[in-house]
């Protein structure tokens, strides 16, 4: 993949196209080894398309086909195809048609209608700019537009279809999604399934990648029926399950149409929980004074079981709207296991919703102290039939990454209460990336 | 710069570390040519570190540090430099200090503290993977974990301080902040201080980059002397405060101290502003539900001017918790300007804080009408003494940008509230990138 513009390499935008093209590609069994992402100088961008289709069956690269000056891929691509650029009429007819009842073509855009004489023009529903198709010995080169929203539907259009199957091979993917216990736990106990050498050996090969607190076990297999490589698949996944037992909360079969997207893997599993079993929970919260109802609500369709909650940020709130007795914050402070179970309580009492989970800790940089150091949080967690508890955590990080790891474990334990399990398995937490 | 990991070739994980860096080292004057992302592949990561530390002065590598099997930086960077790889005592004491109280060291994390014999080990104080830091003939490398949180911070702490000034040369940069006007209209307010052509004559360069609502105007430029860059730079800030008006918000100048880093900005200063009057606010969310909340209290010494808040998610808790008339729900709806203005007036009274701001609105996808379409929030803001107003935007995107504009919106509301300016001054939000 090779990315084009100033904007990227001067870091005022972020280049998203690279992350989405890898994934659809992956899906399809194509693995991307590099990206590069060049400014707007002509002599860079021929180097980076040279290198990158010399060594690769395919190169798909996105931006640089403007109508302004700094606009340089077409270029670009004549000299490294070693031909002229020459007019293209049916991308000249799309772009005056494009500006009609727009007051006419500017003259800046006729230039797109350029295209490298052995190259081909790709149509772009959505924008001026046309995308363009070539072919070296070696490799498929498509040059698309840099904005997502025209990129994204020319690349279905365009470059899946063009995607060479390699005859007889399937590649699937699996995702095991885990809450609770560190990256490098897990891959203590994923032990030799991490190993590298896996794929020579005919096994499929195992990654980790951890992200907001969830660590996602990433299983690749190829081989020469999807029958195989499914039941090879399989059989990882269930001996990942039993490796890593209670902190498994999700799988995705992207394959099956599972989204590969798990930012919100845990929130949405917890309102799906909550939705099976028709419950509702309520929220108080003091040092994340937000978080975990911003979380939850991220879901759509999470108002039929979230029912609101309590930021109870200073004592006085803590007293008025939730019931946490005076003498609890006085004789233990707000940062204790009676206050954090008061304020559960309190919120499960006024909300009349099946559970309610409150937070209360120290997130720093200042209010720590030799007893409560920065970090030391408190959960709590109250259920309409069973009961309250409360457990003291200790995070590690700045403000933001105390608060984030609250707002998540909270989670975590109301997932492990729904599922029936252990509360004490979220013990094993600790700061991973 | 180069990324390595298969987490960012296989598209799972978004590459924001090259923007980051990217633009820290352009407010230093040094300009980034190009990026290069590479998966876990010994040989593919020496074959980028080669080439690029060959054609470069600088090379910043990040990820692969960490203690598994397919962190192989390390490695490839011993091999590139031709020596072998050593124990690090000081790392391995740093990495064993980090696991006491967690049930001791990992036996796979020890292999964290090797580095190769001619580099040194960066120390990173939010996580077990030190950095390296090596020089070739032509170039200094820099390898730094991958998680942003513990990247930045050892960015400013070793990299930043070993940039190399091209002598004589003085670059400055500025950056005025802005919110509630679109960039498209931001650029055309200033006009032709945005020609990309000035530093050629002279002039300093003005670019615009929109972040979280926030329009960013950055101003850069270079000269022979410090007090010739910083009059020039004095000069165009007047002139974009002229032009910018009412939605200029905050200013920073990264060359006397200030943070460049402008993702927390408009909380920051609503928290200052409030914090210089000795007042106090309050939150009553819904289709928000917590991101107001906790977006203010992001800011360290928020306890001072945040008192707390009600997230009334059901109509019952409306009533209930902020005495929203039964009457109001059902003759005008929850999405309506007198509910927001009873939610904003039932937290002031409730709260006894000074300003009260409510969120009422219909973030998607479902719940929209032709009368209430999807992105309608109703935004209200109630203070002791000023009275209570209530106002409707309609804003543009999915569930999660409607409900991010809403959060953003309220806090610019309150911000031109505290300031003494219109309100109207935000009937200008239009959706961003």
């Amino acid at each position: 993949m090779l990315s084009i513009g100033d904007e990227l390499t001067l870091g005022q935008t972020l280049d998203t196209n690279s992350a989405w093209i890898s994934e659809r590609l992956l899906l399809r069994g194509v693995r991307v080894d590099e990206h590069a992402t060049v400014d707007d100088d002509t002599e860079r961008i021929c180097g980076a398309m040279d290198r990158l289709s010399s060594g690769h069956d395919l190169l798909v690269c996105t931006g640089g086909l403007g109508p302004t000056a700094d606009d340089l891929t077409r270029v670009a691509l004549a000299r490294v195809l070693g031909v002229p650029l020459v007019e293209d009429a049916g991308a000249l007819a799309h772009i005056e048609s494009w500006f009609t009842g727009r007051g006419g073509m500017p003259p800046s855009n006729r230039v797109q209608s350029m295209r490298p004489e052995s190259a081909r023009c790709l149509e772009n529903p959505h924008g001026t700019a046309p995308g363009l198709a070539a072919e070296t010995e070696r490799c498929d080169i498509f040059c698309l537009p840099g904005p997502p929203h025209e990129m994204q539907p020319m690349f279905r259009a365009f470059v899946e279809p063009a995607l060479r199957q390699e005859p007889g091979r399937v590649t699937r993917t699996r995702i095991i999604l885990t809450f609770g216990v560190g990256e490098s736990r897990i891959a203590e106990r994923l032990g030799e399934l991490m190993d590298r050498d896996r794929p020579e050996r005919g096994l499929p090969l195992v990654g980790t990648t951890a992200s907001r607190g969830v660590v996602a076990c990433r299983v690749r297999h190829s081989g020469s029926s999807e029958a195989e490589v499914v039941a090879a698949l399989d059989a990882v996944e269930d001996e990942i399950n039993h490796r890593l037992g209670a902190a498994v909360f999700d799988r995705r079969d992207p394959s099956a149409g599972d989204s590969p997207d798990v930012a919100d893997a845990l929130p949405r599993v917890v309102v799906s929980m909550l939705r099976d079993r028709g419950e509702r929970v309520a929220v108080a919260e003091s040092c994340t004074a937000g978080l975990l109802g911003a979380e939850i609500t991220r879901i759509a369709g999470s108002s039929s079981v979230f029912v609101g909650g309590w930021l109870t940020y200073s004592n006085d709130m803590k007293t008025s709207m939730l019931g946490v007795p005076v003498s609890v914050l006085e004789r233990e402070g707000a940062v204790s296991g009676a206050c954090a179970l008061a304020m559960a309580r309190g919120a499960l009492d006024r909300s009349g919703a099946d559970h309610a989970l409150s937070i209360t800790g120290i997130a720093g940089p200042g209010g720590g102290s030799d007893e409560k150091p920065v970090g030391s949080v408190w959960i709590g967690c109250a259920s309409g039939g069973g009961g309250a508890e409360a457990r003291l955590f200790r995070f590690k990080g700045d403000r933001d990454a105390v608060r984030a790891w609250a707002m998540r474990t909270a989670l975590g334990l109301l997932r492990l209460r729904l599922a029936g399990l252990d509360m004490k398995l979220l013990a094993e937490i600790e700061r991973v990336r």
